[in-house]
């Protein structure tokens, strides 16, 4: 056990993020108290049923007043309007920061709420899996992964190392990354490949000559790689795209660009091409396996699942 | 063990697919010998120290004389050109059989080459990993995966069955398709997607404003998924995009045609159309779990991996 890195640390929203926040925090004792609230009664009702957070509350405001930490882990569209919220209760000096995948237009929604004395420290972890609601949560959700911290404009030092050593107790590796840099980076790595996903899937689900039993029996041949992210949470989702347009906007313009002219070597038989760029891909996937960031263990594990 | 259900089964091309089958082979004991063979020297001398195969034959045709099984597990642009080599050691009676992930052409390219009295039975297991190459094959590969038979015209009922009962106890289901929808079903489950993951790997790979560490790092967000299928075999994927043309381009259309349509709403802001869309993708990763082709362990057990 650590010592306590805040007295109180709120939770608004307990869906995966936080309820893995809070087995996180709990596992290494980082605060003395975690309180936590979400907007549907089922949701609290959950909560208080298997443990999750030390005290749930039937409001946002009653779960950050006196907190030291707040945490909004609520979809990017409603980033501000919780701000709004939970403003008027937040204790000077404490610091507020999120999760959310974009971050550009969190600190825009965000940051008018924020009062004089408490420190806007936004954040983004980048972990998750298919899985959504309270009961989604485990403590070893963010061990050896990573999380982004985006500091704004005037960000107390003495804050940001706060928060940066609450999230390296959760188990997660820190950097700190420029707003407008981070939204880029993470339309490359995470939001145009959800997108291309949800795309390839609902193709699939949508072709009137092939079954949905059909691809659903032959999908370890590669489609099944692309049907986790593309059961990910709808509603955080949805938020991501309409608040990091731009970027995605563009990655998917390179994208759709690589794609005709490899469409177009499938179609005039040039396969030096695609032998040339195939062979270039594999390289990143060294690199990922390198760094940890995935295991090349055959199948990853999955000859296991049996019918 | 089994019964041997052939005397000596022959592989020609001994890569993770062929190397696989032996481990199996052996495991369950279907055939008395597995003779081998592969175009290069030094996967015939690493085959012969690692013990892959009973006997190493230096050329194609001397593996497949007398066997009773031949099945060329080579890349599908040069099974015609592998089965003109073999066809007259080929003993009367026996099967001919293939691994390609296409079967109209590897069938319009083999069937010239068979000879009278040898029966000539495509296949397709719908196994495989990131890893190619005699060392990378190992017994479990097709345990509860599909092969798919795709008999020709004609073909005889009982040497049908024996391959079928080896494919079964090499420990995959096996079902029986027409050619020419194999390579449909497998142009939406594995071709696309493929081509697709390759596609946004190299745009990653090619950004100038983000780095490939940067990539590498912050991979876990999503990207992860689309890399292991993009560090397939290149030539064996070459080939596949160049002998399945019509399908795969028939579902690249209908991908771009969705992918505009997302890439619009993302424009506009039309939220509605983005959830409805994410929210019907959800139930085919279901179908996928439930039907045992996947795990839905958190993270797949890629937590562990550690740097």
């Amino acid at each position: 056990m650590s010592q306590p890195i805040y007295d109180r640390v709120a939770l608004i929203g307990l869906g995966l993020i936080a309820s893995s926040m809070f087995w996180a925090i709990k596992r290494a004792g980082l605060a003395k108290e975690v309180t936590g609230y979400a907007r549907s009664q089922a949701t609290r009702d959950t909560a208080r049923q298997i443990g999750l957070c030390d005290r749930i509350c039937d409001s946002a405001a009653e779960a950050a007043e006196g907190a030291d930490l707040v945490v909004l882990c609520v979809p990017v569209g409603v980033m501000g309007a919780v701000a709004q919220e939970i403003a008027p209760v937040l204790k000077p000096g404490a610091t507020i920061s999120d999760v959310g995948s974009v971050k550009r237009h969190v600190i825009d929604a965000v940051t008018p709420f924020v009062p004089e004395g408490v420190h806007f420290i936004p954040a983004h972890p980048l972990a998750g899996t298919e899985h959504s609601g309270p009961e989604s949560g485990f403590a070893e959700l963010y061990d050896n992964r990573w999380c982004l911290l985006v500091p704004v404009e005037g960000s107390d030092r003495a804050a940001v190392e706060k928060l940066r050593a609450l999230w390296e107790g959760i188990g997660a590796n820190v950097e700190e990354m420029d707003a407008d840099h981070h939204d880029l980076v993470l339309a490359v790595t995470s939001h145009a490949p959800h997108l291309i996903a949800y795309t390839m899937v609902g193709v699939a689900d949508d072709l009137r000559r092939v079954t949905d039993s059909e691809v659903i029996k032959y999908s370890a041949a590669g489609f099944r790689d692309f049907t986790r992210i593309a059961a990910s949470d709808p509603t955080m989702w949805r938020d991501v795209f309409l608040s990091n347009k731009d970027a995605t906007l563009e990655i998917l313009g390179r994208f759709t660009e690589e794609l005709f002219a490899l469409q177009r070597a499938i179609r005039t038989g040039d396969g030096d091409h695609l032998f040339d760029y195939f062979t270039r891909t594999r390289a990143i996937r060294r690199g990922i396996i390198e760094a940890g960031q995935d295991t090349d263990a055959p199948d990853f594990g999955r000859g296991k699942a049996k019918s």
